[in-house]
């Protein structure tokens, strides 16, 4: 096969390392961009150069940011009384989108995890709990994945804050809404029986 | 939401804009990106910038290309006997991609198609005539999409090259190879049975 162009190649190369992008998807964005104005294509190339030309680290949460302060921290409508940690900015979005949480955030960058060597001296973890001591948080909620490292991490960041003041808290386990029981793992199932709560009518 | 930065909020709607691409699906794409190094970012920018400062026009067959003539038109192995005619170059693409075809191809940047106003005027066709009355071509393939505007612009540029002393052929239609004759259409499976070949064994 000869190719029509390197330059389309090249485009072509660097859409498919896309996770779950393939060549023949990528080569369809390709043909598609090529069928766009200039101006989209421009701009889009822009965003992308952005994301690490512009993009910092807040350095109050470990978010990325455009600015020192990334705009969560920055806004005066979000309550400084409810911490919430997550291991990742993928996380935050993933929050962020459900439209549920209205305090501010911290950022591990990782989870506890001894089989990969990954120990709380490689995480975000000693600014945390100088925020912790320092702050004035009713509440620290601890929102990790629900696998072994997410609970090795709660299990050691709720010991170190248990003397802070604040509130340990971790997000719900359960079925997904929407699940139907008897397709449910036994584990889900059982840890939602557990923590079941008071019906409110 | 608060979104976390304007860049990546930029970024993310920016991806979106490819077809079948979602805002989620746009998120992950960037939180993929921030997760990988600058370099290769940047590369990816610039290669699709460069799909429109630098890709062009072959002033030959009309494919894209990176100088005046295209890979294909400049490649000395490529056989000058067979034009294969095709309505755009995602079509050149995926000939090529079949490794069936060593001829050379003409882009007519459409089809012509009487009921959204696009006649044989607004296409590649005159300079498609001239090259076929200039050159020496033993067989023109016309390979279009299986559709009324296929079947109408293989009509009219059959016609119109009927006297050119070339071959004048269309690529087969039949039952996809793998597919069950009961699962078949009736249209193709009847168009395959027209168009049965000798058994060469």
């Amino acid at each position: 096969m000869d190719s029509s162009s390197r330059i389309v190649d090249d485009a072509v190369q660097a859409l498919a390392s896309f996770p779950g992008v393939g060549r023949r998807t990528a080569l369809r964005m390709v043909i598609h961009l090529l069928r766009r104005p200039e101006g989209e294509v421009l701009q889009m190339a822009e965003a992308l150069e952005r994301l690490k030309k512009d993009l910092c680290i807040c350095r109050e949460c470990g978010n990325v940011s455009d600015q020192e302060l990334c705009p969560i921290c920055l806004n005066p409508a979000r309550s400084r009384k409810e911490l919430c940690v997550v291991e990742d900015f993928s996380d935050l979005m993933a929050i962020e989108a459900t439209g549920q949480f209205r305090g501010i955030y911290h950022i591990l960058g990782g989870l506890i995890a001894p089989v990969n060597g990954i120990g709380p001296d490689d995480l975000n973890i000693a600014p945390l709990l100088r925020r912790v001591q320092e702050g004035a948080f009713e509440e620290v909620i601890l929102a990790f994945n629900a696998t072994a490292e997410g609970d090795t991490t709660m299990f050691y960041l709720a010991r170190k804050l248990r003397d802070s003041g604040a509130r340990i808290t971790n997000i719900s386990r359960g079925i997904n809404v929407g699940a139907e029981l008897e397709y449910a793992d036994e584990a889900t199932l059982g840890r939602s029986i557990l923590n079941r709560t008071e019906y409110a009518y």
